[in-house]
């Protein structure tokens, strides 16, 4: 009886929803392959993507994206319940279309907006949130995405290119200052610098760092003001393809000088460790291993990792990330990294940071197969410029 | 003794919450004055701000941001119980500080990550979603925002005129294409030209309009492809100011040859609801009114608004909308929009659309006061180019 009755009654089917806007959520943009710069709704019922948007997007929307069917927000709120909240009123909606399509629940992402989820929770629609990307093929990419994240590291490459020009070109002024015409050279010209040579390229750079000094030994830090010879400069473009959304992200550190015994050894250093690093990049190999491996020949050379009154030193960040549709996603290379799998588009990009002496990261994106990794990212290593 | 009781026991404190990047969260950004780039937890006890970031960011949140309190996520990771989910984790280094300091419930914004929204509530940390804004301040600018804003129009100024002066250079080439130099002039090349304009102002484009044709017709195609004489192009330019997050948003529509009558009376109508309707915006003045009175006016002009299997013609978007650390923020000016107050930050973007004669979208930014609306842009509307 039980098994008959089972059999005889809806299987319960699991869809998957999103409401975001694909600027912010690479899952929307991967999911609905159109650009749409409000949160919308887009779900699936396992088979087919569905997207709810205004007269605004609804034609584009509907002719050129992945969906395969295109409903209209203005019908379908006519269908949900008047005076309530905006957000009952979305919740209502995708009610609606749950029941119509036999949906029993839906997973979601981690970052789905929680003020929605409380009111399709109020409005009974089962959601569960996912463990890790919503769509985990993400993770692996294809022959075609990994032409799109080298496209973006062309771009990039474009950006260290347009920065070595400008080091070669600047003179040292007075304490040491490096002009560019009359004027200091910044950190904020080498971002414009590098932000044009991106976009002649195709790829929107966002915020590049080019920090020198002390200042690039927060590896976040940007960098602001004016930069000084003899000091290490650690440059990082992560540029957005305009075509695609897919990213490229590089990092070299240059010295516009002379330098030091001590910043050679640094520089030298991090090199050895990422280059071991990049040929370690293989499948089925533990990414806490490669990690531990740079950690362990840092040692060896003398680098310690500390952490003093909150300010660390040495090498305290991961080894490497993901990159695809977002600058940092899924693996992570780091002491709790797991085994790699082919297809993973990892960066690889170990630093050093010692205030007083400076900072060094190298950083490039290989895709990982079960053979030598594939290098999606290319431009030389010279880094001293007279 | 209800009375004593209540007087004796810690009174209920309510907190703000925030788990977001700043690249993606103006909220985060506005809190927190500093630009973190992953997802960070920061919260506020109603009197102090306190941020909970990595050692990657420690020493640089800690010197440069808005943050009284910047405690070390790895310590808080210690405090919290090994073996769950890294959003258990999360959720218990958040009860944790609630705990210690008194805080009873969390305020959240709508767009809070669910994941960690759940996580919070098994873990018995009291939320509630605002409504509306996470900080109701944030609709309300001042001189400095004001001027924030002011700026990053004048990056989108330059991106005018540099459309201009590439429309002025452009020839008229076989079958009508618009040629620069040998090359076809393409919506993708004025893009690049628009972007370029931006940085050396300071700003990051991102993706802007400029369409032409019928692809206008769409108000958030970004257009592809060659561009055509005697074709309406609509150029909308929204750009972030670098230094401070703040954005411009402006619109011009142009047409390279020679205009139709027909073009030229949409035009002209266009230019004048959104004069009209700049003029209207005052303190206490209602949004639906002056919505109304734009959708009032084309109608008397003959421009009727419709939608057909899908597909709108007419004036089938909002008139404006907030704007500030994000493109789209509170208020709305709308069939629904209610009383304008002093110091919102509003764009005036009438348009009229119809396939086959193209559209027109003409905008600009005003702060709402009690007397005149204060320009927070300025560009000519000149907009055919022989």
């Amino acid at each position: 009886m039980a098994t008959k009755k089972s059999s005889s009654s809806p299987k319960p089917k699991t869809g998957v929803l999103l409401y975001a806007d694909t600027d912010r959520s690479a899952d929307a943009l991967y999911f609905g392959q159109v650009s749409v710069p409000d949160a919308f709704i887009a779900f699936s019922d396992g088979k087919k993507r569905c997207a709810i948007v205004s007269a605004l997007e609804f034609n584009r929307v509907r002719h050129h994206s992945a969906f395969d069917e295109v409903l209209s927000l203005e019908t379908e709120l006519k269908r949900a319940p008047k005076g309530k909240s905006s957000l009952d009123r979305l919740a209502a909606i995708v009610r609606n279309q749950a029941k119509e399509r036999g949906i029993t629940t839906f997973r979601v992402a981690a970052d789905f907006p929680a003020g929605l989820a409380f009111a399709l929770r109020s409005a009974r629609v089962g959601l569960e949130i996912a463990d890790g990307l919503l769509f985990p093929e993400r993770e692996f990419k294809t022959d075609e995405e990994a032409a799109h994240i080298r496209r973006a590291n062309e771009a990039a490459a474009a950006g260290f290119r347009a920065v070595m020009k400008t080091l070669r070109e600047a003179k040292i002024g007075p304490g040491g200052k490096l002009l560019l015409g009359k004027n200091a050279l910044t950190s904020e010209k080498l971002h414009e610098i590098i932000s044009i040579a991106c976009l002649e390229k195709g790829a929107i750079a966002g915020q590049p760092i080019a920090a020198g000094g002390d200042q690039a030994c927060d590896p976040h830090h940007r960098g602001s003001g004016p930069l000084r010879a003899n000091e290490l400069i650690i440059v990082d473009i992560f540029p957005r393809d305009r075509a695609t959304g897919y990213h490229g992200d590089m990092t070299r550190t240059f010295l516009k000088g002379r330098a030091s015994e001590a910043q050679r050894a640094l520089v030298a250093t991090v090199f050895e460790a990422q280059q071991a690093a990049l040929r370690a990049h293989k499948a089925r190999t533990s990414g806490m291993k490669i990690y531990k491996d740079v950690v362990a020949l840092f040692k060896k050379h003398g680098y310690e990792t500390k952490t003093e009154n909150g300010l660390s030193t040495g090498f305290f960040h991961g080894l490497g990330h993901g990159l695809g549709l977002e600058v940092h996603e899924p693996p992570r290379v780091n002491a709790k990294g797991s085994g790699l799998r082919a297809g993973q588009v990892i960066t690889v990009e170990p630093g050093l940071y010692y205030t007083g002496l400076g900072g060094c990261r190298i950083e490039d994106v290989v895709r990982v197969t079960n053979d030598s990794p594939e290098m999606l990212s290319t431009y030389p290593y010279k880094w001293e410029i007279r």
